[in-house]
């Protein structure tokens, strides 16, 4: 306690990231980040811009990589709101849409972990909606009165990823809501709901360039929805942060983001892989969800979760294990390099003969 | 109006930026950018950083910066906080420190003018607190029930700076309330209050690398308080995103702030024009506040300053001019190179030539 303290900052409970360890050598399959580099052209026009000009403020509309992003899906820049991570682009958006009447926010009993800590920054009720026993969204239990919905699509940490189809049920049971997809993992396999914004007035879609264009680095975050949404954003940035992008960052995304080629490789690597880890993770007796992220979820029927954690770690593999009543059981591990992966089959089939 | 925004998205009141043209070759004296290029050092770190480890996340607690930023004054990293500009840290700051009763927060009514804008979006009420006949703060009206001080010091746009004895004066008014001092123009010639952060509980130094530093496209701003302090805006943070800082702002930042050398260079080369600067504007009948900062407010007896600020405009230079009852009379120029200083000085006195 402090005198000094705003009373809302006692009652916060941080969201708590993956650990981003010091060590050299880990197989480190903990915070999905891709395996490979990012887009040479992108460290290249990052190496350039490194120079005098950094002496100026940057875009503060960061116009350049808004056309960038909406050329990519067919939108105008007034479609596009750019942040300093999807971290920063979710947290304006609870701002922006999540208050009404104190009405509960919608969103499932596993998924993000910073949701509900983004209603604690803004005071903001939620309501959580169970996943059914398979760990699938269940679209028609987001009906009824709330103050928004946020689906991440694919779920994290499960994978699942639900279709468009379901989506636009998702936008058509709630009209009057915004209903906000947060497509983190969307280019390893499912479908984005960008090419909807047309569409549904209520419509956000939240990406990043951390996952699929392998940029975790660089902090760059983008939501796509129709002008009278992006403007809300805009108004909320604009009184926070006028500047929330640096000079490198908008270069390095831009150029990114027009490497298409160097994306559709990297994500057939990582997809391939995956496929390749579910099924020795299979025939070592693991359930592994069906993923359309860059990482899997998975169980072992005889072995406690927590327990295998420890002792990957021992072996210097790091994987994600989260506490909570529907998570105890299940690890979450991020598709590496195909070597990478080998090891992690290698050793987690040692750890399982030993102690059997 | 949307039916979709909160409620408090429709009363908020954006901060406008000054602006950053994308023409060439104009003079820009408007936002109060380092005429001079960053640490070299600074720039060969970010080059050297841009490579495939920027799939990775930064460390979220940026603990080499916050290191290295502590070194500077005396104090351990867990009396440093360190975010994405410092209008970043003063958003967290606004949310962490001032919320008590309904209370209002006091800041001078000429001075940054973000300040009330992050009073709209926590709504928090505040109170302004007039400069005097001079456009200097005066300590003792800062006395009362309150949530909190904001003090720029210097302050912006006038550039005057206070002692310590006042800032000092200053804390003891207000013991039980945090007093914000904001020094982003502090290297030009103010002495910093971080050196008095270990005796005052209620102190927060909030300081930025855009200005004397010449990083204003790379967004990294600071603070020095103690650790109870650090802990409040470690949570804010930690429930808005993690990774506020990407992996070239860490390392191009921690190479800035070690590099004193080129920061004394290029501040001393700052205030030499500085002083020719106002002396030559004084010598064309100008009154020049006197100024701790790299710019300076100054007025005509005989012009009006909207008017002077739109011929600058139509040869090319451009200065701030901000409506307002009290600062209508001014204008705020950055101090640029020597010759771009000898330009505005041939500029203004054609441009009062012509017109008497």
């Amino acid at each position: 306690m402090s005198r000094f303290w705003s009373p809302l900052v006692h009652t916060l409970t941080p969201y708590v990231p993956g650990e981003q360890p010091r060590l050299a050598n880990l197989v480190k399959l903990n915070t999905n980040e891709s395996p490979y580099g990012p887009s040479p052209r992108a460290l290249e026009a990052m190496r350039d811009a490194a120079d005098d000009s950094l002496r100026l403020y940057p875009d503060p509309q960061a116009h350049d990589l808004r056309t960038a992003l909406g050329l990519r899906v067919g939108l105008p820049a007034d479609c596009v709101f750019v942040g300093n991570g999807s971290d920063e682009v979710l947290a304006h958006a609870f701002q922006a849409f999540f208050a009404h009447d104190n009405q509960p926010l919608l969103f499932a009993d596993v998924t993000y972990s910073f949701y509900p800590v983004y209603c604690g920054l803004y005071n903001l009720p939620y309501r959580v909606v169970p996943l059914d026993g398979g760990m699938r969204v269940v679209v028609q239990d987001y009906a009824g009165p709330c103050s928004g919905v946020v689906l991440a699509n694919p779920n994290a940490p499960t994978g699942i990823a639900l279709g468009l189809d379901e989506i636009r049920r998702l936008l058509a049971l709630q009209p009057d809501r915004v209903v906000l997809v947060d497509e983190a993992y969307v280019d390893f396999g499912a479908e984005s709901a960008a090419r909807l914004v047309a569409e549904y007035p209520n419509l956000l879609v939240v990406q990043t360039l951390s996952k699929s264009r392998a940029l975790a680095g660089l902090r760059v975050g983008f939501a796509f929805g129709q002008p009278d949404l992006i403007e809300a954003l805009t108004r909320v940035k604009d009184s926070f942060n006028s500047y929330p992008l640096d000079r490198l960052a908008l270069v390095g995304a831009t150029a990114a983001v027009e490497d298409e080629a160097w994306l559709e490789q990297s994500v057939r690597r990582v997809m391939h892989s995956r496929a390749e880890l579910t099924q020795g993770l299979e025939s070592q007796g693991f359930e592994v969800l069906p993923s359309a992220a860059n990482f899997v979820y998975m169980r072992h029927p005889d072995r406690d979760a927590a327990d295998l954690a420890a002792r990957l770690r021992e072996r210097a593999i790091i994987v994600r294990h989260l506490k909570g009543e529907r998570t105890a059981e299940w690890l979450r591990v991020t598709v590496g390099t195909d070597a990478q992966c080998q090891t992690l089959l290698a050793v987690l089939r040692d750890i399982l003969h030993r102690n059997t």
